[in-house]
């Protein structure tokens, strides 16, 4: 047996690529989904099933186009009016190459959200893994805010009943394999590790110590963020996302041709690190850097033309990709030579003043600077923050404009720079001139013993 | 500057990506043209133009694939009735980048048929390479026996032209960079070197050495093949080929699908090596090694559904790759786990008895075998045979097959073994049993001493 | 948290990089070990421990080396006179980034063997994986037979101590990181799963279900082969092996380099396909497929000079790599251009007939095969052979060379044609001439419903 | 025949590997050799010679080491006191696979200077193609002032002789491959483009459009700069240089690391762009953009201790393989996760102010830049440069410190503004506190049509 993860970059999704004896199933691919036809090859296998966890949110899924390549059948979960594929009922169960597969529906993140227990049939009738999707994450569960704040309470008591009634009770020795690592937005708090059992995360999971009541009022509790951008992949994991048949290759344009599709509206993502655009970049575009990429669906429309500043071919391609697998395909262009073959043209540049935390501490003790601006979310604010911060989430910043001084010195602070180099961004875009973006963020600050309040 | 020659295996084709200052232009691009749009990112240049050097009769061209995705304007030459980009006038001139590119137009391979000379203009307006197309190898020059029997003295005349009126008045120290390299069948008898000058060229290549009568008359005298799918490379690089917008991804099959494929008439290639294939073999496959694919083109029809047999994924990447670029676009499925998975359960096999030179003169001497079927090229032929070979190009075999003896012994021999391997699989679904494959061939029959006539 | 398995091919041996916060360890390193290197480059993280899971007899391993290159500390368990490292007592903690390593002694499969238990220290003080090294297998537990017959009762009692003692008492929600996979045989008969949890072993490994007494007596009636080169693996794996610094580069050879270097005593390992084998090769060659190559150990010396025939020089390098991880350090040259060039000289050649289950069911029943020789290990022949196979193994064969008829026709058989035919190319360098290779072997055997005993 | 350039990125040399009929030869082989090694696998011929064209100064050769792995012979050129090797004498030839070789000996550059004259026997006996060294460049020709001032004249008149006399009677029709392509400091400007026939130099190059006189005269008045490692690396291409067997594999080290051996006096390589170096980097540090690394031969001595800072792993295994190239051996370290780790940490940063051209000109104009420093070479700076700036070449900085102010704002300008950030990080390093660098240099400059003086 082969199983394989395939980690998607910008929105910490982990699809799977499973094979044994010349079949194989694959969960939740990823829109490019090449590699897993490639992997089928390599393995010697043919894929037999996709299957998905549920209408995934926050990304493009590849299920559509990998069955059409591959002939593969797709499996999901009950309750949604699905275009495509079909639909499973709970205890469903799959023969691929020589291992079972046995869906189980546990609705809670998702009215469709459905888990799928692995057996090795060669040693017996025993299930040894499960692949989870949203509903169990190693370290958190998955959110139950979707349908709105109204059925948040409804959604996580199915949840809790999903966790408890029917994960948990497949014993401890269960492998699981969730659907998002840390860094995702769909959990609160996920683990920075991968990889659990059922036992361990019983024991570590603070979420599945909780009892009924009080795990779903903490569930009613939790603060979200829902980009705009998610409604349009919901849309599009119900019926069959568009296919472009390939990643969008975005032609390389000079300064001028660059310039001018500025000029016609085109927005502008520099996936340079926050240093590298601090110095340098091209008026009016936004810093979003490679892990970061996702946090563009706060502020491009998906149907915008997109254009792409980096430093190399590589990341060109990094950026094209991962910006198609959030539902961009209009990847218009890239600049031909980066960033030095605008400025060697003698074209203007922005620039934003880099500080670090103990100057900043300097600069607010002596109020030379007026405002500091938190952009994380709220349950990193939560966790300790700077006595004077306001807290603004970098999603938020283009709707609460006014709330942020003209004129005056502002700084901008995230955990460790990235973030807050992207706020700074929306903010010299939106024509404020004295931004300060504070390198290392709050792990610095905090390492270096300054002071937090909670 | 930046000049990239790209290789396509199996025609021995020849493309080039040339790049400076920011612009680039390709010559004669492959059908899967993504290595184009990867060069220019990895230099940061834009692809200005795509210049065809003419209607190529042997690969389906990229050119219009390429400036779908790049924005490059097409140019070819004059004299067809064009179904797609623009059409050249001797003479024509084009800036790219920092370059100057003048078209002249060389009739006789084909009546469009132009070449392109470059200029650097950084350093003067002396021009100092020409890309050739089929006008002019390393070693040889173009075929002129496309337009039939009828026009080949005026072809050939009008060859001489181009060579000497416009190619050769370049001055010597011009390097060529034609659009075939050895092994090819455009030409005659190409070098092995792809690279030479004008001055290298008007030195050593013979065919630039005749006079116009003797060179018409060579010409006239040559004998080439035509292979049935040229027919169609004609149509769909005058009208512009079908868009896949990516190479064919064939689906790994189990034994038990793949046989029920070839049941309703897939075509099965076995790209492994003689010994291989020879070794053990699915009943019914043909034997068409790695740099022999092209020669599919004379026993499969380019709208049949095919199948691959190969030792990993990787031969089967490179055969629906190649066998994608002479336009077959339904390459349906490769074997999983190849030829092993198929004895794996137990299904017959065929094979190919294999024999030395040394083994095949004692069976001529004792009369063990009772045809040589000796399937090289004619001109192969011509210089130098075994003395009791009967001569049957091997995409004539399917034509002849009356002369070739049933339930006799029956030996064929190419050059090296290749290529007869692929005759005696032919000879074998042909209901031929006694074929045996002489490893080594000519080759190694002239290596041992053994004698030849002519 | 990243975790990563590095698989070397032909031993089915697994390493481990695992990484959390930019520290790293590596368990049983592999001896070309800039892999860890690089991963470690890739995370930005520096390796500080090396962890031996035993003294390894299978391989040649890789820490010395990875430590002269990364500055990581060597850990080892008690019981050997190590000549490198530190050894470990049962319990020591080691503190990795943000991880916790805890290990534990558990002799039987080797004195000194033990295990690594991980813990992830930012959710808590609980254990989540544990890496077992040969002390527990998916599907199985580790051989125990290595320090001779008299030990071996004594050793599985040991290591019933370990597996009940300290393993299992680490709870069913631990996975399990063993250090082999299936195909190994440093265990019985391992799963084709890599991966598996404590609690999915103690239901589904019948090892841990037999109590102490059956568990012992199983052990000792286990029958083991044990190749002459693992004496030397133990002696490097105990006082550091050779460093070359890089994996061997073999030269390339023209034919007749190479038929000299042969005379001079070289041995041949050609890696192709048994058809491609079977088909054609040099005389005198061995067969050692891709996923056999450790059979080497069998027949050739560790000091031997060692040359490589394979398809293209993916195998060529495969094969060097592959032989250099086993201890063989003159692999000196490989056949440039292959099998083809070889032949293309006209050197002579030789063949192994091939035959099919159903052709040999029919020999069998003719008489026209006189001897069936099973050469699969004990306990696959025990699961079920042909009813007049001899049984023996592969590697005794040289020894046993009396017990097969010469002049006689005989058919050699494996699981499925590979192993088969490196046995038959043993015969033919021993002057057996008629020598029949069974493709598809017992599979197909099996799969085609002929008679089985037992 | 089979003809592959090989570039060396920071010092612009090109290496050749030239293979036909299963031998091959090298020209001048990098010290990272392992890639000719992979060509000869890979096109199936074994390496039989060496061919040096002159011992270089600017990188530290292969051969030896080549020589060592392949079983090639080295020949190099007379009058030099080698300590390895084979001497040639004018007009020795060298018969490779179908290939004739013949030295030419031409000193000039170096007394030792040979040229490569290929002549492919397939075709008959002319030749088609040269290896020039550092004798002749696209554009120019080698520099002669590497003996001394007192030998100029006497080794241009040498150079002129062999450019004349040997190199252009072979005619016009010759393909040259130089040593050198655009970049390097070998030659005074060669051309962008690396390919060219003696024909298309007959015409272009201006250097051999000179008579005798003026040709000599022209050389004795060039003005080149000698950075202090040539002299080493003239040392071990004359004695063979040390055999690492392998890049060297810097460790990942923890800021905390890094910190500790920056106080032990290892010096830091920053190899990021300057904007991102500029933006924030590490206190000490040198910004070695990637094609400028060799310019570290003017600061860090050879023996020193080097540390690395990119943006990724790509970053770190370019500046070790080609710091490793030119004779540094030391590369201990990088810093594990880049400067955001150091950040993270709350660790100190510096920054450079970048300015645009239009900003320098108004701060010129109103007084507010006190100084600006022309970094550029010689011959850049004659070809124009802004009014008041001062010339001071790059690696002479730290020998005139005294001439730039203290305390007063300083604008450092090259071409484009990466060779400026490495002049202003040696500045910062002296405690120059007040530096600006200006981004698109000279190139901007002039795009913008500001006045330039000569």
């Amino acid at each position: 047996m082969y199983i394989q993860a395939v980690k998607s970059e910008i929105v910490s999704h982990i699809s799977y690529f499973v094979a044994a004896k010349a079949e194989a199933f694959v969960i939740d691919p990823r829109r490019d989904c090449g590699i897993y036809l490639e992997m089928a090859q390599q393995v010697g296998a043919k894929i037999a099933y996709i299957f998905e966890t549920h209408r995934n949110e926050d990304y493009v899924i590849g299920s559509v186009e990998l069955s059409k390549l591959s002939g593969a059948k797709i499996i999901h979960g009950p309750g949604l009016a699905w275009k495509y594929g079909e639909t499973l009922i709970d205890g469903s169960e799959y023969k691929v190459g020589s291992m079972k597969v046995k869906a189980i529906h546990t609705p809670g993140h998702s009215p469709d959200s459905s888990c799928y227990v692995l057996y090795d049939n060669e040693t017996g009738d025993t299930p040894f893994a499960v692949f989870t999707g949203d509903t169990l994450f190693v370290g958190d569960v998955g959110r139950t805010d979707f349908l709105g704040s109204n059925n948040i309470a409804r959604m996580s008591d199915l949840l809790y009943d999903g966790l408890h009634g029917k994960l948990l009770a497949l014993g401890d020795g269960i492998i699981i394999y969730p659907g998002h690592g840390a860094g995702s937005v769909c959990g609160g708090s996920l683990a920075e590790r991968d990889i659990s059992t059922l036992g361990a995360e019983r024991q570590m999971n603070t979420m599945l110590n909780l009892d009924r009541e009080a795990f779903v009022k903490f569930k009613v509790g939790e603060r979200h963020e829902i980009p705009p951008y998610f409604k349009t992949m919901e849309k599009y994991n119900l019926e069959g996302p568009p296919i472009l048949g390939q990643t969008p290759k975005p032609r390389g344009l000079k300064p001028s041709e660059f310039k001018a599709m500025m000029e016609k509206g085109a927005k502008v993502v520099d996936i340079r690190s926050p240093p590298g655009f601090g110095g340098a970049h091209i008026p009016g575009s936004y810093n979003l850097t490679t892990n970061r990429l996702n946090n563009a669906g706060w502020v491009i429309p998906l149907d915008a033309e997109v254009l792409i500043v980096a430093e190399d071919a590589a990341g060109v391609e990094f950026a094209s990709r991962n910006l198609f697998r959030i539902g961009y395909d209009k990847i218009v262009g890239y600049l031909a030579g980066g960033v030095e073959a605008w400025y060697k043209e003698g074209n203007p540049l922005s620039k934003i003043d880099m500080i670090t935390p103990s100057i900043l501490k300097t600069m607010i003790e002596t109020g030379e600077v007026v405002e500091v601006i938190d952009v994380r979310r709220y349950n990193e604010y939560d966790e300790g923050h700077i006595q004077s911060a306001k807290h603004i989430y970098l999603g938020r910043i283009p709707d609460r404009l006014e709330e942020i001084p003209k004129d005056k010195p502002v700084a901008v602070i995230c955990k460790t720079g990235s973030r807050s180099s992207f706020a700074a961004s929306i903010l010299l875009r939106a024509g404020r001139t004295r931004v300060y973006n504070t390198l290392g963020g709050m792990d610095a600050w905090k390492k270096l013993g300054y002071k937090i309040v909670f």
